[in-house]
């Protein structure tokens, strides 16, 4: 392949990894991108013809008004910010004129809450293009996925002529978490969407290798649940108290014994706990953060409903209020043969692929199967792959994408799928 | 004393003995009793003029049918259980046809599920009046209770002319649960009355002793629950039941944990609990016995709120039915100085009582309090006194009472309170 | 086939089925198994030549004793009683003199704890050969499987000249709650065994049908706990006594909430409780039945040690003695092609077997998964099959089999196995 | 009384108000103190000499290096810090050359976690003395303790020649926490007291009256829990896991739920739990604080046992490691009935004294119970006095004192009591 796509790819791929944004506060990364986009031609969708409100899960005001604010410190002008209405998350779209299929590729953007690790041979240390943001990272390979994007959009307009059919570049915030899949799948832009493609670095495959992934993913659903007592002093007036912490306590315990399903897998997590002002005061405040998941559907949301009823009816047996917050949720991969099959060719036939790996039933979660779901209740066509490198573990400080080896694997993937799917 | 009393007293205690009857059942004991009262003279208000059906607490009607087939059986007219409307309790009343006060003594009449010992030396053994009915037995002495009753009334007619205003004999049933107080309370019998004293045997006292509570006694509920869950076959679809062992667990472990109260002591005590049909099936029903006490009336009241919600919020959590039904209640002992001074003054005056003893605060639970507090309530005036004897404790199948003794404490104490308040 | 093998079959199954015997009592069963296979000429192991005590689980003396009591009053000799030791199950063997492989078919004899239909239409109560123990009843089959095994025995000795090898018929007790297996497996009697077959009736098949289970069942244990504490009066010593009933219950909740297996499924039943003595009394006596299933025998054991943990960790919480007693365990089914497809050719061979039932995965647990795996362990093989009847549900009081039709099922398959493998 | 003593206390507890310092490092406080005694001629005994090591609870020494370095920039001596070995504390002895009784008084240095209220019209704010350091203020008058220490001291010193016996003023730290007195109580110095008069400002007294205790106060005892468990993703490898946070949930509703007790009055709060790591990873850590209180001592060793075996068992229950942590720790206040009359004599005595305030049974907990049970246990005496203060509640911020009119209340009741025991 031509080697300015992946020098460009790479320069975009470290300039994003220098500024790391956390989940709906992508606005420097997204700049980047709609800059781009337009500078190439691209139409661009943003704000709420992007994200459909309606559907936005886990996204704190207070952390985007400071992010704003932190992106226009660092240049970006309050034009396109208000053009945002504080959404992150676009779709650049590329109308051929000619009569084809509408194909869509997602690319995720932001990363996580990971501290960077400052060892000298680490790759981005070596190149100087580390994060500037304490306690921030891409190691989960966003700024890969989004790189790739923008190297996708320049080809498009280089191959404009031979392309027909219209070709949507979806750029999602909030992968992490499960956040922003949902809301831009019920954005209205998935509708007439024929095929789409969704990818993702790392995971099972190391450099060289394509996985296809034709199912898989457990449903989740992140929960957030607070409650609220009565403070008394524990030592003259107990029975004036109302603790959240021992309802609190009481829930989570109880959580972990929801039954088994004999209709699939399931999972609890009660993940964090803060409750309590002080030793002797009876605790006002308690915060939860749990996370269920569930082999279908119908098992995941089992698992919801029961996370629910047992907070309600335990809060009330303590006397105390309490809130329970849907912060994410992602669902079970359905793909497409037809979308899996030509790429599974596509691997094959691209010379720097090895090998393909089996990779059905990967475990953890993905929002993006949301992005699927959507085009196929409408009778159009998805698929998954994976690309690989050589990386010590998602999610920790010494992650590495081998950049200019493994973005373009996915380039190659994507522009061939073009081709094969949108060839004038 | 005149031994003639003695000797009746001594009778009636024995044959009432032979035929131990539980709560809500005396049927044969009050035959006895209102058959005595009628053939001295007295007026018998019974059934539901006794007895408050409003109020009526922890009464089995399977129970009750098959006590009056029982009875019936045992030479108890018809015409008798007719008369009852199905609730054990009367009260005998005497005009004098002279101004003067009212005044009531009560007397319970009901059993403990005990097993009579066979130990020949045990005095019942040694005297042939041991129990005939296997796991029933006055081991609490309302035996003695209620035969004093009848001496008395037996000494009222032999002094007719010596006494004034009118007096009333309260025959309670189910005391033992503390059951039958609060409906007799609520009867109208006790809207006339100006002087109430209730009694027990035994207790902190030996033979030749009274005891003078002036306050005391913690308030009490007894609470019956019961959890109705769904089944399911627990190896293949767990999802589909849910469990009532699981649910009432959950509520016991809750209820222990009730908040301590800092306006006065608190008890709760989780004493059976029998769940599920089979190792393999999710548990569909499951039943708890519960108790609560309170220093004082409010303090026992958050207690058994605190139960009610408890149930109820934890009932919804895992999705079962549940009921909450108060099955017992008494409330804490207040008395007035006057009657206490009287009875304390007469027991100083009776030559075989060696000594007073303190009894304030006796620990337990007693529903004559009911009977007391419904009295002051309107401005009349009660006491409470304990006449002794030489037990083994008491709820245990070698009580003894040694009836020669001990029923002429109690006799001498109420005929000389009526001397004093009644006299002519 | 010759009906005279069918009537006899017949015979024996209703003489069984009028005397339901539970697991570890079924000495009236095993004294017509050990009868007739005597009268036939086979050698009979059994005692603890058949059952290894070591392994022995779930098995109450005291109702082994009645049992014994109970078999002799209805003709069982002493002498028979005394060879036994008091264990139930034995295997005959028939030497045939000639070289060849060892066989063992496996039939269970005990009967399920559930009352027998009086509907005159079920087909015990037409044939006149209904339970006459209440409350106990062959639904579940056993009554068909050892009449099989009866019959297949006289079947051998009518063929003995064109056999070849050893036959071993192993008549297992206890298969209920799985106790009997494994003990069984462990004798020594299966040391030298090439071919185990086992069979079941019902389940996923109807008349007419077989179903070949190549692999399934969950591996399970049983459970039982029970926790001792200390009595106190709960309202005036609470602080002297330990509730067993609090501690059972924070064991079965926290039991529930066993953490999920990434290994495979899990399953946990707490399916009764039984705790406590009084209402105002600080429980001394708790017993708890649990059930723990596995998909594989590794996240079995995960779950019982789990179950061992939380049981002793609460225990010592709570200050109360516990008992942890395993008292019914199998394994997960494993089996070998060779036999497999060669039941399988079988079935398809017998006129009149309409449908071969794909039966992979059944649920439920086997004890005869131990025989099997024993005989897998030095390298033997082995194999499951199913033979259907219509039935109304097992372990319900109106389960029916059609005794005439499908026990020659059953009796088919294995005599075929035998020419096929045991041919002279 | 002089107004020069009034006015040298007003001064020093305004320099106190300004540097308030938590218990354990209460550095710049003592070197105040230290040299003052030095001046004045009194000998000081501190370090281990005033601190028994072996009973120090709740000294974090982190925070006492922090400490001490930060006195260091504010002026204290490294001198005057080593000689502290680190521990706040110290007693000022006046041996008077003449026979007669040891009497100590005790004033405790240390302030409390909150922040100073900015109300103009608050009387710090008015004086200019609030506190420097934020979120810490001297809320619970304990400035006002130590500079009564002071003016006691300079009396003394100007009533050298009218005075007998030995006078030990005892500065101690960390009475919040109830941390510093059992450690000062086993230093050997006061083994040879034979009066100890301790004191508190404000609670149920106003400005003019003295409250006189002469029993109450729940022993008490704080306590830190802390949890170790084992992560793992709680969506693919859940069984690796070990989550403290559920162990620790656990424990704390079954804490709740330690069994009341007949012998007194409990107490049980679990006041804060911090627990897990994120979302989606089986939690690791969790930390608890814990606080219990008894009618009694014994009382309240039954709750710590409890606390304990309940932490230790439920800990092996869940797998997790656990430590128990006792940080703080007061016992009942018992008084000699000597000591009570001579100070409830001198407050009628005293001319700006107008009411004696009954303060039997005064809730919370005070850990110079300790001090005084170390000198009754020798056969000296001891008692405990309140003096009044116009306040708004302790540990608020905008407590306030008077202390021009407040701190002469303790110093004429101390100076008094000199003159009564200690008269030359």
């Amino acid at each position: 392949m031509n080697e300015n796509y992946t020098n460009e790819m790479v320069q975009f791929r470290r300039q994003i990894h220098k500024r790391p944004e956390e989940g709906w506060t992508e606005f420097e990364t997204m700049n980047i991108v709609v800059k781009r986009l337009r500078e190439l031609g691209f139409k661009v969708e943003m704000g709420t013809k992007a994200i459909n409100p309606k559907f936005v899960m886990g996204r704190d005001p207070e952390l985007v008004a400071k992010a704003m604010q932190r992106a226009k410190e660092h240049g970006v002008s309050q034009e396109f910010l208000d053009e945002t209405e504080g959404y992150t998350g676009c779709v650049g779209i590329w109308e051929t004129g000619r009569p084809g299929p509408v194909t869509m590729f997602r690319h995720d953007m932001d990363c996580v809450i990971v501290q960077e690790t400052d060892d000298p041979k680490h790759e981005s240390n070596v190149g100087h293009y580390c994060s500037e943001r304490d306690g921030l990272m891409h190691a989960c390979g966003h700024d890969a996925h989004t790189s790739v994007g923008l190297g996708v959009a320049h080809w498009i307009v280089d191959h404009k002529d031979e392309l027909c059919g219209t070709i949507k570049l979806l750029f999602q915030p909030a992968e992490e978490g499960t956040r922003g899949g949902l809301p831009m799948s019920e954005s209205g832009l998935l509708d007439d969407v024929n095929y789409i493609v969704c990818c993702h670095i790392g995971t099972n495959c190391q450099l060289g290798e394509i996985g296809i992934c034709r199912k898989g993913f457990l449903a989740t659903a992140k929960i957030d649940l607070s409650f609220t007592g009565k403070p008394a002093h524990a030592g003259s007036d107990p029975e004036k108290g109302r603790s959240a912490l021992l309802a609190a306590c009481n829930v989570a315990t109880t959580l972990a014994g929801i039954p088994r399903n004999g209709q699939g897998d399931t999972r609890i997590s009660i993940g964090k706990l803060n409750a309590g002002e002080g030793r002797n005061v009876v605790p006002v405040h308690a915060k939860m953060q749990v996370e269920v998941r569930g082999q279908t559907e119908p098992v995941n949301q089992y698992m919801v409903d029961y996370v629910e009823r047992i907070t309600k009816g335990i809060a009330e047996a303590y006397d105390v209020q309490y809130t329970f917050e849907k912060v994410g949720a992602a669902t079970t991969l359905e793909t497409s043969d037809e979308v899996s099959d030509t790429l599974e060719a596509i691997a094959k036939d691209i010379p720097f692929i090895k090998r393909i790996v089996p990779s059905d039933g990967i475990s953890g979660s993905e929002d993006c199967t949301w992005l699927i779901r959507k085009v196929l209740s409408h009778g159009g066509k998805g698929g998954f792959f994976i690309f690989g490198c050589n990386q010590h573990g998602h999610h920790k400080g010494d992650f590495e994408i081998q950049d200019e080896q493994s973005l373009p694997e996915a380039f190659e993937m994507l522009t061939r799928f073009l081709q094969a799917k949108n060839h004038a």
